[in-house]
């Protein structure tokens, strides 16, 4: 079974407060049990030392077994409405998907 | 033992060939065997279809046990003298570490 995983870079909005921020993050977590192909959800705070995260403050990680179920995941009315929340609380977004590969030199 | 993933998007610039990207990603792979904070290097291209990945193109992500871990890469001669030739093929890159947590709602 391959994985397809699911990167989302995120800059909340100035003067969102850290409550709204969890409550936002735990609704992203629950899209887990509401859609069948999301297989997993991380997340964490930018912690980098290089000053080359562009302002993105948070990074969240979902998996997917198949680029198919990532499409059915952005259709999924579930997702609908949580984007349409958690957009509205951002000033920047970058969403991208890759099939991770290891390289063994 | 925690886990921390230093995240990088990358866009390379046009006109660089396959062969070179494929030379630089084998380049940037082989720093696991030089340095040993990074225990692991994955990557991939995206496949993204939300077209919110802002022209980037590539994902890498290596982890580290420690933030501590990380700082010694960024400062490692091989790290070094690898950025230095990696980020000049690129037009756009970020870099984002993090601890990744799982919420279970």
């Amino acid at each position: 079974m391959g994985e397809v995983k699911h990167i989302l870079l995120a800059k909340f909005k100035d003067g969102i407060s850290e409550e709204k921020i969890d409550d936002l993050i735990k609704g992203y977590a629950n899209l887990v049990n509401k859609i069948e192909s999301m297989k997993s959800f991380l997340w964490g705070k930018d912690v980098s030392i290089e000053n080359l995260h562009q302002g993105f403050t948070h990074v969240f990680e979902s998996s997917f077994e198949t680029t198919e179920g990532i499409a059915t995941y952005i259709s999924h009315p579930a997702h609908a409405e949580f984007a349409n929340e958690f957009l509205a609380h951002l000033d920047k977004v970058i969403v991208i998907d890759y099939k991770p590969t290891a390289v063994h030199p």
